[in-house]
């Protein structure tokens, strides 16, 4: 809608930026969840991301943005062969959507005025290939949250009613942001996330007054702005390529399988999804780094990002999630 | 949808299997409840079974999945008597799905543009002859539950409503899952179920290490992975296929019949459906193990999942359920 | 739908029999409530009970089974006036039932499609001449409740709404089953039902026993287990059929009256309901037992039955409402 | 429906037979409240009294019961002149109706059918120059109990929506019983009720030997039973006819006046709406009695039943209402 | 309806006829609270009051009782030019009330049969030049109170939804009645009320007796009863048009300006509503009295009717408001 | 609808009339919240304001107030393009507004009567380029403030369901009033409202006094009272557009970068949103006093308005928020 924010030219919010380049190398992550007060910039950066991203190639009039017209479904009837090429979808799921809106469903005008049953796309099908954004997912209902998660780790769009029998793929990046001071996801729909970063509003003066200059320099000549850091998105760009043809070759080492379980023994985290995420989130990292083979110290970074929403509340332990993760790291692996 | 990941190749979870097992030799026995941590693989391992069941013959066509074209239903006008070879279904439930949904319903498209009264079919058609697969069972409104139960007791689905008539035959295990942390099934639909059984995440490194090593691998290459597994998978299936033949011929003597009903007056468990489906389960087990009668070991073994959903809470008596079923069993078998 | 177990051989559960016999013989008791734990075969019992009684008359296509073409309803337009034989039949209530499906309503279908107004029979005119069964009665909204009681009483449905003026005979006995530990009905509506009673499962083991073996002979071989239990249903049936001729000459002594009316004023029950279910019966167990009047011992046995859902509570009084009848019975005659 | 019972024959709970006696004599007394034991007889009364009430002359098809030709209403398109003579309406308000049903509303099939806006005629057209009876006034919805005592004042049903603008009489006595212990209706409705009674079970033996054996021979041989009362529901008829004619003669002294208002005062009764409604019904009584005057015995009798509902609750005062009004009255009058 | 009751026949309750006088001489000051006893005759009064105001002049068939035929508005299509007399319109609003009928909405059915987007008219068309009644207006919701004082304060109402974006004139004066027992409106609500008075039922017995009298009177022989109060009618309609045209002259000496600044003060009411209405009331009292200029005597006057509903609640002052104002104004003027 | 009030007659009020002259500056401020008693001239003030700037030019028909033919949607068929002048458009936002009336949707009556899917605008396409009033914004569900506040931010107008894909322009400031006691935004909410003042009836008598006398004189001769007070508000007009010019030139002195970063921790406040309002309203400021550049009494004097409404509750902290803003401004700038 409106220009987006250059990614490159976000102050800080380093955790934030690395969980969200870390989709970008791996889709298959599971999403991100981004915590944290309000006006830190969560949906500019996921905005700002996306366009740094290299345009994807589409059919035209592919509801699902297609590359292939073969792989735009039949319930679409796209005439057209002619690919054209448009920015990395970002789709905002607005508060108190219904299940209808993000699945698609009957085209209940076109069945009253043409006695046809034809499906409606929702908008999983426009965030194919792209980032399906929600502000406060936390205030967002269990059933459509679980939805989501089921479709992002599918791929798949299934729309089983109305006499509709639709399937269409849809595979996306879901990053959520909450403020946990208003409302909580059920634990089972938190582990279901990939990832999850905390954001905090800068303490650092200086690092305040390059926020506001930054924005205000933007907003009053956008043009200029977009030039200035039109360079140091193209670095991150290529980095992120590059990482994407690495990952297959990136080395996993027995010992880091080991100390991928013994974090999470340790962590007293639920489950087997932690651990999972926290290898495939450190080879993507080792793989953005160049490295050849993942080691201690990516699973040391990644840890926080990969467990913190996923430990058990202990409410004796003041320290916050990213704290007591932190501290286990250290203990366990010196 | 995705490819299902090998059943042999799930680390750990025994009790888990085995009751899946059993269900798929005595489909009769009324399903199976999984409680426990998230992320266990619960629902990969529905779809491991289904996955390694033989493929069933279908008529083309037939909403019902009948192997025979006079066993179609008539609202259904199947014209063709090809059949052909499917898995066996693994129908998902949603959370929050509407009774419509479940039973099918009138075809409200086609009445309004055709003036026809045609039959919509619903979950439990697709269902048939396979598995139905019901996500934290615990969030569903207790009159779908109560539905899903009634049909998968008597096989059939009937649907009287909006002046339709409609019956189906809907055979199907009912297998759902829960986090008893989340909300609670009433007494009255837990002793429904046939089994239950719980499950955690292993507090074993080198079990856990297992458990990434083999998921990472299956991900990377899947192709590969299954050719692996293949063998193991093969086994459990003949096991599988010779005990429902031997299903009929296993013999009751008549102190296990006492011993049921020692057994489930000992736990205090209301009503009798526990002393029946233990009966069953361990006349199914016998057969799985080759034995010709069932026997004490039996019992024994199976108890704790046919039993311990029945029990009354005991707040004076911390253990678990199933720690008291396996007490009460010591207590009284000696 | 499936085969009913024979009435006769269900273990125990005496006063539940009866009770069901007793609704038999005359139907204008007003319906059975059954108290109790789940697993008990309540369900069954109705099925068992509606299964031993002998087949009815109905007109083909009469949506109210009626013996006559001339008491068929106008708007059912059935054009047969031949006729069919059928088993009683047994209507269930599901939960969460609608007051449409109830007592049926305007068809929406056909007043969309053809412009005419036609009655949808709902499942009262289905119970016509039958049984009404409703699982779980306590969980069922009031009004809903209250409405079949009334045309339980009445023996006719009123339709008057949407354009529609329909009545149809409705005369079924209502049973309705319930755990009290889930909720309760209002006095009023509980005053409204004729007779109740408790059921346990047995203590004993070598009923429990029985029971398990029964039921597993049942489902392993229908047929030969229905020809050994024929006999002994065949006697009830007899027995029920030279009640109902009975009942018409069975005398009431003045000093029965006298002592329903001191029996119930003991109970402290409140309004006339409740003696003149006790004096109708004890009529019909007179009847069933072959005596030409009602005496006390009559009296005596029906009480609990008759009485026990229409006490006040008494906080003070820790003796369940069965035993404060049995109890004030014990005192009132001695 | 079924037979009424015969209104002489009802034993005992003369205040109620009094007061619905009174409503038949001025039916603008403004309908009865009646407080009480479930299963006392209250709805049975109500239908008794309508039954000796002299049938009504109507026209052939007009749905709201008139006299005249003239007098149906437009919207009915009454083509007959033809009359008949119908029992006096009694019709029973079911619990949860809605608003609808009760006023009537637009013909929702004839408007999508026929492309006519007709009126459907609810519960009130039917009621009109009979009575409407509420069984457990308590619990229904406060504005239709307001909605009805609207109507039952004026005298007209007046709806005014969907494009209708529909006046029609409707003329009836509310009657609703209620049990205090199950809600309460607000001070505001309990207000604008004319007269409130509360009936009990009997507690003597020989008048409760007396209602079962009434009872019980009306439901064995209901022709002999009503020709046997038959004579006394004329007596009571004949006088409510002579009271009828008498009312408009009957004198009020001065007097009288001040003591309905001296008495309303010391009661503390909100509002003027007691006092007419004393001096109104205490003016039945008269006339229904044959005197030429109202006299303080008239007063003093009809004043618990005027009066009694119009209390304020006074928590130091432990006497039951009816019982502030006798002792009060007795302070008052000497 | 029924005939109203002569205004001047009214017994005592001066606050409350004063305040619906000044209301008929100017309809700006925004509506009258009457707060108070039930059967006190605030529906009686409003209608009294609106049946002695001179008749208005309508254009037949319009709406919304417009004087003019370009008055009329374009979506009613009023093709006739004649005029009508009529009574001032008293418009009830009932409880439970929804948007539409209030405002008038899309006339369904005409669009479902004639394909045509026509305006049903609400109450607030009806209500036009006339008075609108709400009986407990504390119990209406919060929404429905606002749109109608938005309504009442502009004179306009309009209609913007359904593709219908509809104005006409809807000039009337509020009337709501409200029992502060039963639930209270909110103070944002209130203070947009112009008046408030409290009503209450008589202590004194002849006051009653002669309520009692004149009501029994009315009920007996209405027309003998009005001609007797006809003359009184007329001499307070004569002083209501007279202040109407006195209204414009009448003067505002500069300290009563202070003198209502002051005392708004001194009795801490939020906001300027209250002395401009203050203002006001004084102008309409002093024309009705026929004074050329307001003075202190009608503002200690008209303050309690003015000020008492915008005090905030004093947890320490048990005085009720209307108290508490009369000693302010004390106070304040001395 | 009526004629608003002169904005420069609006007696005190400073801060209210300052945050509403500087969204007229730069409307891209975000908003403004006004909080405190009712009765003090809120919706006066907006209305006020939009009056006393420059009518638009729109072409003629077009449903968003655009200027030039080619700027009015596709859906709206705008076939004029002449043009024509209208004032700013102050639109209302009613109470329990649905989320379709705020943004437009499908056209029911043009879809069910000829088959066409047309887009219906809502209040949003009627604000553009204005102002949209929320009285009592506290009250509004929060779904609907989110989505106004988006559209607020964005400019534009997105609506995509039932078919529909629409996109227009909405420009418009958005002016909310609320009374704290009465319910609270989320802190989430409040924080994107760009400026927050309060407003409290005067406690000077003669201030009030004027009130009176302006509002009464107003109310008397309208048009007398406009002429009275053209030329003031013609003074601040001419100061806005001359602001609104010099925006663009008006320097930021990195100092007051600082401070601005500076004053927002000192604040504890969350987010950037704070500072970055700061500086513009600052800057509009500074063009409106026609100086060059900002300077620390500008932010001295915005930064009560444009913090206060971001603090975080202090439950230690008596100080109402303004307070506290003005007490740390004074601590940081010294």
């Amino acid at each position: 809608m409106n220009t987006p924010f250059p990614f490159s030219a976000i102050v800080g919010q380093d955790q934030m930026k690395l969980a969200m380049i870390l989709t970008a190398i791996d889709p298959g992550l599971g999403g991100v969840l981004v915590f944290g007060d309000r006006g830190t910039g969560k949906s500019t950066a996921v905005r700002a991301l996306a366009a740094l991203l290299p345009k994807i190639t589409v059919v035209e009039g592919c509801p699902v943005n297609s590359q292939r017209p073969e792989d735009c479904p039949d319930w679409a009837h796209v005439a057209s062969t002619k690919t054209t090429q448009r920015p990395t979808p970002v789709v905002d799921l607005p508060l108190g959507v219904t299940e209808d809106r993000v699945t698609g469903a009957l085209d209940i005008e076109r069945a009253l005025t043409q006695g046809e049953k034809a499906f409606e796309p929702g908008l999983l099908a426009r965030a194919n290939r792209g980032y399906l954004y929600i502000d406060e997912v936390n205030l967002l209902e269990d059933h459509i949250v679980d939805l989501l998660l089921d479709v992002a780790q599918s791929g798949i769009n299934t729309v089983e009613r109305e006499g509709l029998s639709i399937r269409h793929p849809a595979r996306f990046v879901l990053v959520g942001s909450g403020n946990p001071e208003e409302g909580e996801l059920r634990p089972q729909l938190l582990d279901r996330f990939g990832l999850s970063v905390e954001v905090r509003s800068p303490d650092d003066i200086s690092e305040r007054v390059e926020v506001i200059r930054r924005r205000d320099a933007f907003e009053r000549d956008t043009e200029k702005f977009l030039r200035k850091w039109q360079r140091e998105d193209g670095k991150i760009r290529k980095a992120i390529l590059a990482a994407r043809d690495a990952l297959a070759t990136t080395r996993t080492p027995d010992a880091i399988l080991t100390d991928c379980a013994t974090l999470s023994v340790a962590l007293g985290a639920d489950g087997l999804r932690g651990e999972l995420t926290l290898l495939r989130a450190a080879r993507a990292l080792a793989a953005y780094e160049g490295a050849t083979a993942i080691d201690r110290d990516h699973l040391r970074r990644i840890a926080p990002i990969a467990m913190s929403h996923r430990l058990r509340r202990d409410p004796l332990d003041e320290a916050g999630s990213v704290a007591r993760v932190e501290r286990t790291v250290a203990d366990t692996f010196g």
